[in-house]
């Protein structure tokens, strides 16, 4: 999907501007949870979860930039949206935050992996770097399953709060492409091959149902 | 400075515990301030020196690591005093956020230069790879020189903000040193050949004093 001049599609520069936005909010309020850590080694964790994002976001950058597209321009449609997603989705514990990093870094990779063969050569290999596993998310997992095998009444709001998160992501996601035509256009047609959006939907779902279960949480 | 068991010397883990919480708190603190910033592509610098800290915490943090020492035990002493410094210089404004990044870096770097020749040469191997420039200050000095440019006033306010900086870190910096025993001896013996701690002192604020000269504040 790119034009005739090699660079990249408007709908190639919409969707990496919403991962790149993605990875910069992404950065912050991990950055945020991070300070309110119980101990300093969870602190470390989070902040480095925090730090991969920007190492994903740079790619972005560069590969832009390499197009002559400044990132914040291509970002810039989808800031408000994202801050809204992540302003009704505040996590209240230590806990809350490992569960909303872990599922939200999910939830994003399941996404761009179903996206990323629907793009141009270079931006699909571009995706696919940025999906990379950081490697970060067992202290998550060991995390989560230990609070919640401690305390059932503790799984159960967690559990909560997990499909809380799921349905938050598809509300939004869908105001983003209510608003944003070429993306809209560009969803529909990747998508088609695999029962169009409502396919896409139930496939992220089953994703994260298993995520839940990795935490414990289902 | 290497223990007959080839584990780091004690004092060894201090400086490093000193440098991993610089580093972590350093992260928290510009990732903080990014939030501040006027545009998203100052957002994106900031946020992107702050991950670059993180990239220097996990080498620091696998090096101890290795020789089977957990990084929050090494940076636990350090933690209240290293606080202190940044809640006695929260910037108030976006330009004294990149100020703060960009001297505070640069101060960091200053210390740890001199003391890589007194190491062992693992550790003093890891200091530099810690060392090596992020890249990211030709930023901070061009919007820095351009407020300054603009307003004679700002310039004024912002120099000696720059000063009062150079101050709270020697002051904090004399602090730690004062309540670690096994860190002043280590220090008083390494800076011996280049006059002691007061030739040490010197060194950092004549190339503090270039710094500014950079940044348009001299």
């Amino acid at each position: 999907m790119s034009t005739e001049a090699g660079g990249p599609a408007p709908a190639t520069v919409e969707l990496l501007g919403v991962l790149a936005y993605g990875e910069l909010s992404a950065f912050d309020r991990l950055a945020e949870d991070a300070r309110a850590a119980p101990t300093l080694a969870g602190r470390a964790q989070l902040s480095t979860m925090a730090a991969a994002e920007i190492g994903h976001f740079r790619l972005i950058e560069e590969y832009l930039g390499g197009s002559g597209v400044a990132i914040a321009d291509a970002m810039a449609p989808f800031v408000a949206l994202i801050d809204s997603y992540h302003a009704s989705t505040a996590p209240r514990s230590w806990l809350e935050s490992l569960v909303k990093a872990y599922l939200g870094d999910g939830l994003g990779a399941d996404f761009y992996r179903e996206v990323a063969g629907w793009v141009d050569p270079g931006t699909g290999e571009l995706v696919r770097r940025v999906l990379a596993d950081t490697g970060h998310s067992a202290f998550a997992e060991r995390e989560v399953r230990a609070a919640c095998a401690a305390n059932p009444a503790q799984r159960d709001r967690l559990a909560l709060w997990g499909r809380r998160l799921l349905g938050e992501a598809v509300t939004h996601a869908q105001r983003v492409v209510a608003e944003r035509d070429e993306l809209a256009e560009f969803i529909v047609l990747g998508s088609g091959e695999k029962g169009g959006v409502a396919g896409l939907i139930k496939t992220v779902q089953s994703a994260h149902g298993k995520r839940m279960g990795r935490l414990g949480l289902s």
